[in-house]
């Protein structure tokens, strides 16, 4: 028997509120992981998650190992299966597949699991706190509407199963962590889980989308890179030995400043930003370490590296300078990608037909960074298709806020149309 | 019934552990004050503690008022006695005054009781941990020996009480709070508690000469003023609308480089350090503000106010340079200071005749800063005189090191000492 | 009799050769000025010069007084009528006006004068040397075509001279000095010469356009402002008393390091180049003296606005950060400016109707400065028509560069394009 | 027969003016050098001049070849002698040699023969404009007194001559070019002139002692390093393709700022001076060049060589974080040296027989750099002794500054302490 809408809509709100209560942040959605794999098996899709859809190389800005298994310990304190947790063996993320056994082409759909590093909101007309379903996790709160997107992929999951027969080819149900901070896209992309992939769908919802609109396109994604710099200098007595020393807090100053002047480009616009800089121990102590936290942007590929790359001479060069050493590490990057039109052609014309969804608008200029590009370009490289659109929904602060809040009357006309678009690149001719 | 030497020693270590045990930092005192207030109080002192001891305008470098309700709740906690607490209103340090109705001098002995912002060390070889006195505050430790200065000015107060008929004039009793990071001596100079006195003692336990010995006074205080910067810009995104930031990380940045750069000075030498900057919240934000912990020292207080006085100049400039309000609050505050040649002659002369003490060495260069010197100097400019002497202990590990420890006999020949000088100078004629 | 094509033809070749052999740089252009001025006067135009063409308080980057006075004694000594350079009174400029007496419109035509910084080419197959016109003034070279303008405006006065009596309204010729840095259009134009002008014609030869051809209007002029910054400090003996210096050069340093990282603007580009830096006057002194010579542009008149007063902040700010002074000199200025549709279009019919040019092409991106702005826009403020189009011409090498040349066959049809407007806007009817 | 007093007087006195007059400034004293070699070959010694005395290797801070053909030519233009000129070969200095044929000691004098480069006054008050001899030559002048120097050393070179069969041993006479900048010294020394020298006696006229004074020995020399270090970047247009720029002139800023923040030392004093900056060609051009003129000094050479480490990390970091390339070259070097107490005692036993010489004062401390101390250290390495001397004088302005002047009278009584310090060290037995 299929569900029918209003039970579906149910499940979806249901799903969303657990999602959201149990909000993890990007590398720590073990609870939310095994939930989503637990969900997918059930229903009989083939489950790959944590390392097996992970190129752990490719991983940038995991928390340290220390943490990871506190965040383990936390979500099997939370109820969350320990045999899923333990095939994941320390990442998180995972695949379902449904394969027709039908001639056909390879369909993948992508959501976003991870939660914001923001404690929610305590105010009692927030309604997560009001009915029940704030988060868990004190500094992780669903803040950006990823809890929908898990919410929405597994109302889709469950769709697509019950229609199987009416379905050919292959299709793959993607669930990624750590989109914020752009830093677990690649690691799937460079997983090879796209390599096969004909057509590619991914969304986001919410982005200042009133209810009952779409954009059928997402694009003027910025190419973006995240890196940690460390400075490790020598600690000596400011007072009784200052020659000992080796100052990384100058070193780091010098490099931010150098940083900032890193010349325009007349290509385009491009950015770079010291966002953080924790420099040395106590007042009377030479600092012997400091650490930078930088993002590159550009509105090109070549835009982003160029800035990245001046970067990379200054830290070094003011490594030099202050006979310090120095290292990088990257904690996220999202390369710029575009939606194809012949997908977001179909987006629009599938949308308006959903009930619930009034109008498609136009193309959306995204002004900011999204890891999906690497999905997206891992499937063009190759040929095949992809479109990112955005689903309109109300919401009750911006994005990030701790009072963000999504309409949950979105998330059937939203998981519709994904069922609608699977229908009509992978249905039955 | 006079308590013999070998009860003063076992009192004296016992006092020792006890206070080593319920170490507290600078301006937390609570429990340590209320202790020794009670017992001066119990062996006939007029007491005076907290606000009656501290002139709060005068205070540099205390925590925050949330934070000292906590500190005041550990004390009460721990067993200190809540009306002491109430009687201090909040802030720590005592005296206790022992008027012996006759004519003659005033006499001040000063000691501080603060510990160090480090937590004990955790090796079992460690005799406070091995014996059980080790410290019940995580981040607090008496590597210092500030215990032995506290335990040594009660057994002192007690000699100096059982022989009050052989006494003349006042004996004043100091029990410092905050002397590391030069923070309270200040405050209690400034409170006028010094102004009526004759003749000024001071000491410290340790710094490099060993069990047995003395150096009758102590010189080459540097000049040091600490103090913290604080920047504040505004908030912007750094990719969507960066012009709209006032970057406080540059600003605290460019001033770091400028103050390192300060000329030297042909008259003698000058330190400055930027032990620590913070600034930033996020890698994608404009960092909105940048706190930045200094220090100037001089060899004179002429040297230190000048670079105090460029170092001004450099954090005004850079807040202008970068459309950035910066605030500056002193954290502590040292001036130099130097021993009457008439009381180090008497520190010598003294030392040699206790048993424990075979040597009275030379002066000693301090080469640091200590605000004993405020004492000294309130002392001395109104024709007092004053010495700071060295009391000979071997330590098992470095100053400030979380394996510190004293030699626990030289604690009765300290306290010896210090009565045998309040005899000399203060003694029946 | 009027003109024969052919004999303006060799007239303008021999005026632009005589222009080139006396080349003067801004403000300097003395010679050029009187021999303009006599050629106007002998027309029959009311000739107005140098003071009375310049609001002296709103000009920039003018040379010393005493330099001047050796321009103008160059100028006298290479045969420049004293009457003329007398009743110029220090400044250069020009301005011949033709009135009808019949009402119509005002029409003005701009031709600016100066040469480039520059020394002329010494190889002989260079036309100039080649022919016996090359620059008899070291450092100062015809390289950008205002010779070619020059000779042009004065081919045009005695044109619109011989058909006064088929114009009606007021005719204004004006030949601005010192357009290179953008220094003098802007004191033209507040000297009020606009203020009651109709239509505004300004052109320039070459800019990458080939002979035949014209662009009917220019736009994409990017604002700009040229300033010199000079801080000013105190010496001292770098080794006996640094701490009496204020040390200029590393305020300097500061102010470039910290312009250079002026944040980039959400609504397009700007840039800011410190382009020469010169500070101190000996090794073992503490520099006192530092001079900056720095330009901000921007897309827009509020972006270079932005960058310029950001630049202001940081100049005092690292003034105060090092104790020094400075001041600043603004030494050119250009706005934004554009075409009006109605007289681009006029360009681009009377152009291809003149023998000698094949083509109107599409408007022209400048991508640069030019002051003629601060006249166009003076012109438009009050509703007139402002039009400034590219005259195209084959060149021998780049615009400032030492071996530029261009191509006089394309004199007469520029000249006859600017009389065929002149006749347009302001024909008998 | 011998030279009188009176007649030396004279002479001492022509040829001090004859050497102010002709003024040469460090590595270009050819008409001086000229002059220096004829007298004393005249005399009868065995003279040595130019690449004969100087290891080219270790020349510094010479001007260019081309300057040096000027200054060749300009001194042959006024007078000197061409054979002489053609012996030096491009380098100047002279020595002269009198071998006694007896056996013992060998004594060395220096004298230093450079002018500063300054130009004379030009006030009629100022003697040598007054009567005649003020220097002929732009840009340089004797504000140092190395005029009077010289000629004490050929007056000395006359009374050691005459008086030959008085001495025992070899008499050298040093000619030095280049003190000023510190150039010249090392590379006299490291030329092995200085190789079999058991006494060496240098001295300098002035320094603040008045006329009829000495002090015995002069200490207190700081080790100091010249250096010139340049910045080559890459231009490009700043407003067209600043991205293609790599900017010389923030290259040199970082540098400058972070070599005035190296850290202070705690063995004792330390300098470094960024003294000049020239960066940059154009205001709309990223500058390619930035050249630096640097000094570091040190109380002792460990001292120095910590700075210049440093100084030479930081040159290098720069160029690295900016993308230029650096080159440094040493412009000067001076090590610190001591006078011998053996020759400190003789020269003040000797000085107060001297007519004119009513005092020998204690030690001075010279708080400067004098590349005296390469010689010394030269014979004092290998068990000679050494001492240099003041000799007072009144002047009439500071040293360098454009109205110095000594008194004349001082000439003859310097002259006879030299010859009285030859004859008590190799007089005959």
């Amino acid at each position: 028997m299929m569900t029918s809408n209003a039970e579906m809509r149910q499940k979806l709100i249901d799903l969303r509120r657990t999602f959201h209560r149990h909000a993890e942040t990007g590398w720590t959605e073990f609870w939310t992981t095994a939930k989503v794999a637990g969900i997918l098996k059930d229903l009989g899709y083939t489950v790959s998650a944590g390392q097996e859809v992970i190129k752990t190389e490719a991983v940038m800005g995991r928390p340290s190992d220390e943490m990871m298994a506190e965040y383990v310990q936390r979500a099997l304190d939370q109820g969350a299966d320990p045999d899923w947790i333990k095939k994941m063996d320390g990442y998180t993320g995972a695949m379902g597949v449904l394969d027709t056994g039908r001639k056909g082409p390879v369909v993948a759909f992508r959501f976003d699991m991870d939660a914001v590093d923001v404690s929610e909101g305590q105010d009692g007309s927030h309604r997560p706190r009001n009915e029940g379903f704030a988060s868990l996790n004190d500094g992780a709160m669903h803040s950006c509407g990823h809890d929908a997107h898990t919410a929405m992929g597994l109302g889709l999951a469950e769709i697509l199963m019950e229609n199987r027969d009416k379905l050919r080819g292959v299709i793959k149900l993607l669930f990624q962590p750590a989109e914020e901070g752009v830093r677990g896209g690649k690691a799937m992309a460079e997983k090879g889980l796209l390599d096969d992939v004909d057509y590619f769908v991914g969304a986001h919802i919410g982005n200042g989308l009133p209810s009952g609109t779409i954009a059928p396109g997402i694009g003027g994604f910025l190419c973006t890179t995240k890196f940690d710099l460390v400075y490790t200098g020598k600690a000596s007595h400011a007072g009784a030995a200052p020659q000992e020393g080796r100052n990384a807090l100058l070193a780091a100053a010098s490099a931010a400043l150098a940083m900032a002047g890193i010349a325009p480009h007349s290509d385009g616009a491009t950015r770079l930003n010291v966002g953080v800089l924790e420099a040395g121990s106590g007042r009377n102590v030479i600092p012997s370490r400091a650490v930078m936290k930088v993002e590159t942007r550009g509105s090109t590929a070549k835009l982003n590296s160029y800035v990245y790359s001046r970067a990379m001479e200054i830290a070094g060069g003011a490594a030099a300078m202050y006979g310090a050493e120095f290292s990088v590490a990257k904690m996220g990057e999202a390369v710029d990608a575009s939606s194809d039109s012949e997908l977001v052609d179909l987006v629009a014309e599938k949308a308006v037909r959903i009930p619930g969804i009034v109008k498609a608008g136009p193309l959306m200029n995204l002004g900011g960074s999204e890891d999906v590009s690497w999905m997206m370009k891992a499937v063009q490289r190759r040929g095949g298709k992809a479109v990112y659109f955005g689903l309109g929904s109300d919401i009750a602060a911006g994005h990030h806020n701790e009072y963000f809040d999504i309409d949950e009357e979105m998330l059937l006309p939203g998981t519709l149309l994904f069922s609608e678009l699977a229908f009509a690149l992978a249905g039955s001719k």
